[in-house]
């Protein structure tokens, strides 16, 4: 699957999030650097709000980071702490109303938030809080929980406010928050979205990878623990930590390893490349075959098939030692790719479409021609691509094309803060892999397992949102199975701020 | 006084609205031609919000109308019903937040607001919603109006909302308001900025002027009378009125007349162009002078210019009839506009700076060298113009320079929703008229008395806002003299919504 | 007739020219003003070459004047002197080839023109000199001057390679050069188009219109003379005067005067306010029409208007001294512009489009209400727009709409640098004045006579070209008559660069 | 050394050029799709000039090709024929003015040229076309080109005017040219640059590289020979060969293969691909080193590690068999790079400097830390990315850093059409490999060597230009050792257009 700004197919993770809070030193340019390295999340705007300890500063656009932030504009964002916000392409054209962070002024001072995940039950506490006479400028979910922390910070302090809001929303966030001048990490009880705490040489940084925290320099503490609430100190010396919301099991999302997040991550105590080469491993394991030559569908498919070539050259598809001489399978690139294809690229008319997928992907002859080939990749949605390589690969002259994936196949849509496709656009969703292995005239199809995924990742099934591998959900979402028991409580159960 | 989208001294107009509901056709193009007509009141951001009955569009951005709509965004704006908005420009730079019409959605539906004026108590309102868990996410007035109608609809129908929140905003506002598809329009109790009603063949219209209406090829109905609420038909078939708070007197504005608007509108029933005219002969009696020729400053001054020769041509400077063979005073442009003086000009260097009153009035030399000459504007704010003309004029040959402004001595500043300028620019403020004809060199100067300019409008002193000409406003003002006893109830004398 | 930015019917100025040679000052921002000034020629691109005495600098765009050159644009065209144009825009969208000065370097260093008219044996020299092996980037006439003008100084000095270069070429032009550091004006032999000469207090000063010269705060010399060649000093001195050519006649374009300058310009001896405001009175003379209210058309009527009711106000219709209490007519403005209305406007559709006039001029009631009016205009091309207007003045309600012309019926197309109209499009072409009154729905209409427009600029018709009132003209045009015996040598008579 | 968009050290292509001829289908879309597929030789701009039997289209414009070509521009690119180009950024800012294909028009029809390379003695042609009284508009060798086959054409049938052009020039060039709706290939006489030749189905095309033809899924049919005109046929047919210049020796760019050609292109017979892998073996085998790990800088380095660990996984460093359980060394991603940083990227300060490179390449820590590295890249020039991965490494807990090169160390500057750095910025003129490897902190490093790289291409030394590597030229340049006695006749030799 590809990764990076095409809009063809893969799934796009909703966003990426990040604040900082320094002793001295302006959190603008960190706050840039970082969102920089979360590019990756989100290319349809980017954002950062400061606070000086006087007056909150906010610059959001449209854009890529590199595109929405001058010299001049990280310059007015002043103050040591801040957060920021990349956010993803939508199918439907830009929308304006919806980057972030948001910001708001109200009784105690000014709130920003930077959300990544989506709520499930945000339209109830949206109707709850209209009916206490809100009004909302956006449709998003992140307007709900500013106006729900700002009622409950009328009462409260900031760790009951933020815990009460937490007791009323429902779904998968990863937030970054300031309120003036402190900066707040927060995860959602089940840990869907990744969240984690860095330290600098003069401050703290949470971030939704720690490949953030690489670019600024600094060392990756630890991820902050689902329910948990990061209040970083002003003074850029440590932090606190209020485990506000338990759960017995936690979901997080196998396919940050396995698709969004970078190679060079960590991700739950698992580096995100080491995770993704064990996978190419068990894929050898599980279904490995013995051909000419391993490539990988550049760039997604490369550590998958690192892994796998690697563990070929170790043991023979049965699973042997392998015999003197013999030297294994050779691992190289068949699939050159053009990183000039862009977002303004003009699509070739119909008649010049099967060559479209020729200007992004080239074979190589001397690696394909006259040869039984292995393509490994990380996942398959719609695919339309995996058609096209495989056909890519026989027009170059391969004899035989294998494809093995690095995930088991998706089989329903995600709703937890990932626009992967619907239900009718997956090719997976009621379909046999074999039948899927003829629609993409692969020669040999297999996917991964889902127990050698949650193997890799060191994590029970139980633990793993596994929704669009399985269809059943951990959250309570209309029309879908659930599979577990939500220990949701009604709305109404909590009121805004009581006594607790 | 210059107009237009110059930003070096003029007083510049906060904004202007209109609103629509139509039968059957869209919204959209009407309230983008009307727009259009009211650009010179603002040339900042613009905005259209519609509501095709189902949903709420909105498209609002920074720049002048032509260049804020494509075809493609009047076509996405649906419905027979909607408001837009113009604004000025800010001193500065451009200010993305507080672009109208501010739209948002609430309990009982989604309420979009488009303001001209300026509020006094503002603030006083929003620390009062905040304490009530209100999250704010601009710091203008609008948003203010918007929180506090929103929910104020919780528990009243929408003539009582907005009588309760006129009873709790004070200062200067004419709002135009759509409620879902339902189009409102209210003036301040004291009618301090205008706001007029007129019929189309399909439809209704709300706009700050009359030329509005004329561009829609509508007839003006009348003037929204102070403190009135009028709500237009869905089906476009009529309006009806709500007289929702009286006051004794009305505050309006006479420098709408004297500057702002143009000279095509009606505004309280009084023809621009004609008060203008009438201005300008009553300046020639009560100080006419005896020159060689009459001229006006472009384009400000052009009709008082025109009223002045005309009564000059009548009788002389004493006020009698002009003997047989005395032609009177020869009316003549003196003063060549360079239009194409705009916003990307590169100032001249400190050495050059004389030169740069050239780039944009430029004498004609025939009409000056050698002779008297009188020259007419509306006002005088910094009088910087105003000394840089009358030396331009003495430069190309003038024997005498007499200046006549046909309004009196701008000495305070305006809190109205006209960015004016602070009371340390003003020339007029602690100066003598001759102090001030001294200091920009003129021969003679004269202004108009505030008597003059209240007949000429028809209205008696105590109707007109004179703040900025008296220092003694009609609103409660941090700071000011009040000119009257205002009857403005207390915060919290109205509950927010309660029995009445 | 409208002036300015429009593109919706009037004819179009094809271009401005200026040149500066200064003693130590840079001549780039006197070169950017000077541009400004001359905008309303044409407003398609803009662009400046100069020379250090190195190096030529060279910035050129598509754009207004203040669009084209930022503050650095301005600061790296080093140098004392240089050259500067507007160009006007063309009908079939922005063409950037023929941007302009054009600039060339060749064997004797660099070459920068400026060229305001239109050749007509431009094709011919072409093709001479493609067939010596030349190459052209453009299609315009001002790449072929430069050619032959470089061929020439191969072998000729700066003056005698001019003079080579005059007697080939043939039609209008009005050029300013720099010949490396040098700063040329060269102006047609018959002095079509304008040109004149301005001393500033460090410099001399070529340009289009005198108004540029006031701009720089300098003084009119005197206009080039037809034929002539002005070379400016180095060291912003003085200038050499060359007569390289001479005509029995000249064929000054009169529709400089009628519409096109500034008025504030002086154009061949005459200040274009005053011969307008001439035209206005012999209109008076010639057909004027005792009618309540006289109105100029906004605002390329007005000078005319002025000049009109001045004259209506000495004497009656007839000619006679007005009697004892006969106040004579009013003059006043009756339509309002709309100066907002520009380039980027959605046009209205088919059902709107009555309105759409109304857009950009809206009547004033109170002057046109139940009364006879005179609507003065300075010319009718295609009548369209007058058409509109007595429409518009009826609906307004007027009694009656009588329209007085400044200028003779326009009957044949320019080929001398303005882009008229053809033929075809032309109201008056073929057609009596009331036949063009009746499709115009005037209740009268008149013209003013060509004999008073000689009168009026001081000149024999034979001095005059009145191709565009006569249909004869002054320049051997395929298809067209000619108005004398045109001295024009044929191709090849004159060699390249022979002895002469 | 890093490929693509940045702008920080790596050699820098001059450009790549296509031309297509077609029987019916419009050659705009295939000019533009090729186009993409080199977008990798040039990022400051693209254009397209194509014809369509009766006139010339052009559209050319700074930028990329996305961001230049609108589906507009192709729509109005008409005709069966054309070429096109993309050109690389520039040092110094953009520059519009040499911006290609250069097109004019001249005696015989129009002409159309794209220009991969550099002339020697494009100024001393320059200075006789101006002798002559030629006039050129820009600086660049390719109007020289222009105007001299112009001149020559007017004489001379095509051919005989390209050899005579090609009997003039000197230096580097791979030329595509459009003759009306002729489409030309030529190929400088020592092949310094790329030029093949492809079969469509439809047509044939010339192209930089090969992967443009695949681009477009045509075959490659051969290289265009050095000294060879192509002449592809009006009707998509077929093409005429004529080998109009002959050497000895030619003089190819090795650099095309080990850094600038994409990977997946057929360069003189050699596979890029394959050439680095075979790069990547021989520097095992020339300089091998045992360490734990072997791994790329990402992208440059991949495939010569991919060559590198194969051959470390069949033998020893020593050259031996590997013996039983010695897995050899491991081949792994140990840098991963941000895809995102881009051209607008905001520089850090200079106490976050050291920071910057980890905005594009982080150290993957598992592969890193505690671990012995071996680090492969294609080259070094100034070496400042070098240090700053050695230094991350370390940082990364790398216990030893070595350093193999795919190519011979860099001591001279390329005067052939690529803007690679100045003498004195190349780390390895003058300086030891040892005091290199000092300089970067490397544990060790090593560079191929040139016979290696000989080898690999199967050819000879004295068939490829080594001027980068040996500081002797297979070209005259003042100032630089010739490695061969230049069969170059002096300038006058050959008359413009004699017989022969």
């Amino acid at each position: 699957m590809d990764h990076g700004r095409d809009q063809t197919g893969g799934p796009r993770e909703k966003c990426g999030v990040v604040g900082v809070s320094l002793s001295e030193r302006s959190a603008a340019r960190p706050l840039y650097y970082s969102l920089y390295a979360l590019q990756h999340r989100g290319q349809e705007s980017a954002g950062i709000v400061t606070h000086d300890g006087f007056q909150q500063h906010s610059h959001v656009e449209m854009g890529l980071v590199g595109d929405v932030f001058a010299e001049d504009d990280l310059d007015q964002l002043n103050g040591t702490a801040g957060i920021g916000h990349v956010r993803y392409p939508t199918a439907g054209g830009v929308n304006t109303c919806c980057a972030q962070p948001f910001s708001v002024s109200f009784k105690s001072g000014s709130l920003g938030l930077a959300h990544n995940g989506n709520l499930v039950n945000a339209d109830e506490i949206r109707d709850e809080l209209e009916g206490l006479g809100h009004a909302f400028t956006s449709t998003g979910d992140t307007e709900v929980i500013a106006h729900d922390l700002a009622r409950n910070l009328l009462e409260a302090d900031l760790v009951r406010a933020v815990k009460k809001t937490m007791e009323r929303i429902h779904g998968s966030y990863s937030l970054t928050i300031s309120h003036d001048d402190v900066v707040l990490g927060v995860r959602d009880p089940e840990g869907n979205r990744p969240l984690c705490i860095g330290e600098l040489d003069d401050g703290y940084v949470l971030a939704s990878e720690s490949a953030a925290i690489d670019t600024l320099d600094g060392d990756l503490v630890r991820d902050v623990r689902p329910g948990e609430l990061v209040v970083l100190d002003r003074d850029g010396t440590g932090f606190d930590s209020y485990q506000l919301v338990d759960r017995d099991n936690t979901a997080h999302c196998f396919f940050e390893h396995v698709y969004f997040a970078r190679p060079d991550s960590v991700i739950d105590d698992s580096l995100v490349y080491e995770v993704r080469r064990t996978l190419g491993r068990k894929l050898w394991e599980e279904s490995g075959i013995e051909t000419d030559v391993v490539m990988p569908v550049p760039d997604s498919g490369r550590a998958f098939a690192s892994g796998y070539a690697e563990a070929a050259n170790g043991t023979t598809a049965e699973g042997e030692e392998r015999p003197e001489g013999d030297d294994g399978v050779e691992f190289a690139e068949g699939l050159m790719k053009n990183r000039y294809v862009g977002r303004t690229f003009i699509m070739p008319t119909q008649d010049e479409r099967e060559r479209a997928v020729r200007l992004k992907l080239n074979p190589i002859k001397s690696t394909v021609e006259g040869k039984t080939v292995t393509l490994i990749d990380d996942s398959i949605v719609r695919g339309t691509t995996s058609t096209q390589l495989v056909e890519l690969l026989r027009d170059a002259g391969a004899e035989e094309v294998h494809l093995r994936i690095g995930a088991p196949p998706i089989v329903a849509p995600c709703y937890m803060g990932i626009d992967m496709a619907s239900r009718e656009e997956l090719i997976a969703a009621g379909q046999s892999v074999d039948d899927i292995g003829e629609q993409i005239s692969a020669d040999s199809l297999s996917y991964l397992s889902i127990d050698a995924v949650a193997e890799a990742l060191g994590e029970s099934r139980a633990d793993l949102c596994l929704g669009c591998v399985t269809g059943e959900y951990p959250y309570d979402i209309e029309g879908e199975t659930t599979d577990r028991d939500v220990e949701r409580p009604q709305i109404g159960d909590t009121s805004l701020v009581a006594d607790d």
